[in-house]
């Protein structure tokens, strides 16, 4: 059974409550743009490609069940909301980027208010099925780097943060990657990091490995470089992207940049998974990415149900608990920067960027 | 206030339950060798040179309350004992070390069963003492280097676990630098880095930070490196050690390997705060050192007290909550090595060790 983040329909919306995985899959229905904002900003839905999809999709449904005087009104409102969505999650530049486009879609599209709305409906609706096959895409390019760079004995591959189904419209990125690795034969172990402090990767990665039958385990961010160390068979990194300068420099979960350093120390190769929506071609390098600072409660407290004396999980007492001293200042940046310099390979839908002689990528090429 | 985590009176022992901070501050009494057995196997006491002395007075206290018929039925029931608490934590050479020497004196100490009773107990209350006169030196040899090396400007300082009051019998080892160089009116700030699985970054070291109003920030393990490279004021890393080898290599907490591989990469100086009785002259390098491998239910449970609707955090409730995927694999190494090579000093309580021109340490000229 394919995991269904994203159940779309015309005219209705509903995502999987990211928050109460992996121990109950509840899904809330999404019926405006307000909806959509506060399930982006409060993490219900989270990957960059997912977040770009349920904000236009939210809209989508919203413009479908309301009336409209005229095309211009369409247009107006089109405008404002989109820029209200944008709003929810600044550094993700898929949003920016779908919105953009929807929002000169619709100033393109001629005809009557009904005309304006259906352009908008078909361009949300063609971004949910261009998503999976762009993943799918992201795969199969994977694989084949793989092969060539490392070849054609099994292998291991170590992963951060959740960038499959769960984080897309299905399939994911990096996590693509392990999948067609996996389809392939190609696949030994997967090692999913738990990526503190969302824990992203032991709810969700976790989730997706499991639910899929992929041998994985499950470490702290910490025990990455001791991983590598004590298990040669792992020959590869794959991680996602928020966003991608023009350079390579690439900004992903907090951790990645760590990873990247960790990677090159132990001559693992270190590749990017990313669909060319995140490659942000005006931004020149990573210097240039605007890191956002989260809530200090997101590190010094965790959600999940409670486990009783004999260590039985309790599905129906889901508690927050505070882990931390009382007093204690926090510094939690939602990303970091892993550098060009550290990154082997950026996968995309439309083919590998390698570096040339000169160190440098020319993701120019892929857009 | 002193922090005191070993309360210790002639007859009797208590220790400070840790699992229980940072909210609650409950002493838990040891009246003999299973109590001492236990509090070290369930991580109420943490900290290679806390457990030592733990193991050592329980003992001492269940001695002090035993009658015996000779001398040789108290050598026999130490032996016996000691080597018993020894398998409560197998990688702490501090412990079997103190078992060794607590051995030896009592099968050399002449007189009845009264006599070698005093014997063990006088040195076990000696270790205790001695303890906290040893990290006072650590600090100060630590402060003196590093205003040998780094200068006689502020800068801040990122450590990993708890290596402080809480986990040994006072004053801290790289816990008791980082106070030492406070303490000098050198230390800007003070990070402290969560050290999952278990926490003991937020939990313990986090709590000292706040007891002694240092200027302290906690962050997530991963996000070391985007710290260092965003906050040139971090000069220097400091960790605690489980175990050093005679080439320098340092076992410690899961986490510490990965810590010195991003020291190196930033140009960070690392430096290792480590009591003698943590050098194990006779393992030649970490490929000696083995490592303890604990329960995976460590690293996909937490525990803690319950916070309500409102952000408030309930004291009265703690709740072990679960925070993975339900089938996912765990590996859970409670430690891991950092290498001589990425090592700048070795801080001892007699001097600080630094490599010679070859890259090679010599502990040796310290025991």
């Amino acid at each position: 059974m394919v995991l269904e983040a994203i159940k779309y329909t015309p005219r209705s919306l509903a995502v999987l409550d990211q928050l109460r995985l992996p121990h109950e899959s509840v899904y809330i229905p999404i019926k405006n743009s307000v909806d959509g904002f506060n399930a982006i900003k409060s993490m219900t839905v989270r990957g960059a490609p997912a977040i770009a999809i349920v904000a236009a999709l939210a809209l989508a449904v919203e413009l479908a069940n309301t009336e409209f005087e005229s095309a211009d009104d369409v247009r107006e409102f089109v405008g404002d909301r989109l820029k209200y969505l944008v709003t929810s999650r600044p550094t993700a530049v898929n949003l920016s980027d779908a919105a953009r486009k929807l929002k000169n879609l619709v100033n393109e599209t001629e005809g009557d208010a009904k005309a304006v709305v259906r352009a908008y409906i078909a361009a949300a609706e063609k971004m949910l099925v261009d998503d999976v096959s762009d993943n799918k895409n992201i795969g199969k390019y994977g694989l084949e780097w793989a092969q060539k760079t490392i070849g054609t004995d099994k292998f291991s591959i170590l992963t951060i943060c959740n960038t499959g189904s769960l984080a897309t419209a299905g399939y994911g990125t990096a996590l693509g990657i392990i999948r067609s690795i996996h389809g392939a034969g190609l696949l030994s172990h997967a090692y999913a990091l738990e990526t503190r402090p969302y824990n992203q990767g032991s709810r969700l990665t976790a989730y997706e490995l499991v639910h899929d039958n992929i041998p994985a385990t499950l470490i702290t961010d910490s025990m990455a470089s001791v991983l590598l160390k004590t298990h040669p068979g792992i020959k590869m990194i794959v991680v996602g992207a928020d966003r991608v300068a023009q350079n390579g420099d690439t900004a992903n979960k907090i951790g990645t940049y760590q990873l990247s350093i960790v990677a090159k120390h132990h001559g693992v190769k270190f590749v990017v998974a990313a669909p060319t929506t995140s490659i942000d071609i005006q931004t020149k390098t990573g210097q240039g990415i605007v890191i956002e600072q989260r809530k200090p409660e997101e590190l010094v407290t965790v959600r999940g149900p409670v486990v009783d004396k004999d260590g039985k999980v309790n599905k129906e007492e889901a508690k927050t608990v505070h882990i931390a001293a009382p007093g204690i200042g926090v510094w939690n940046p939602s990303f970091d920067v892993a550098p060009a310099a550290l990154i082997d390979a950026i996968v995309t839908e439309k083919g590998v960027a390698e570096k040339d002689q000169n160190g440098e990528f020319h993701l120019e090429t892929f857009l």
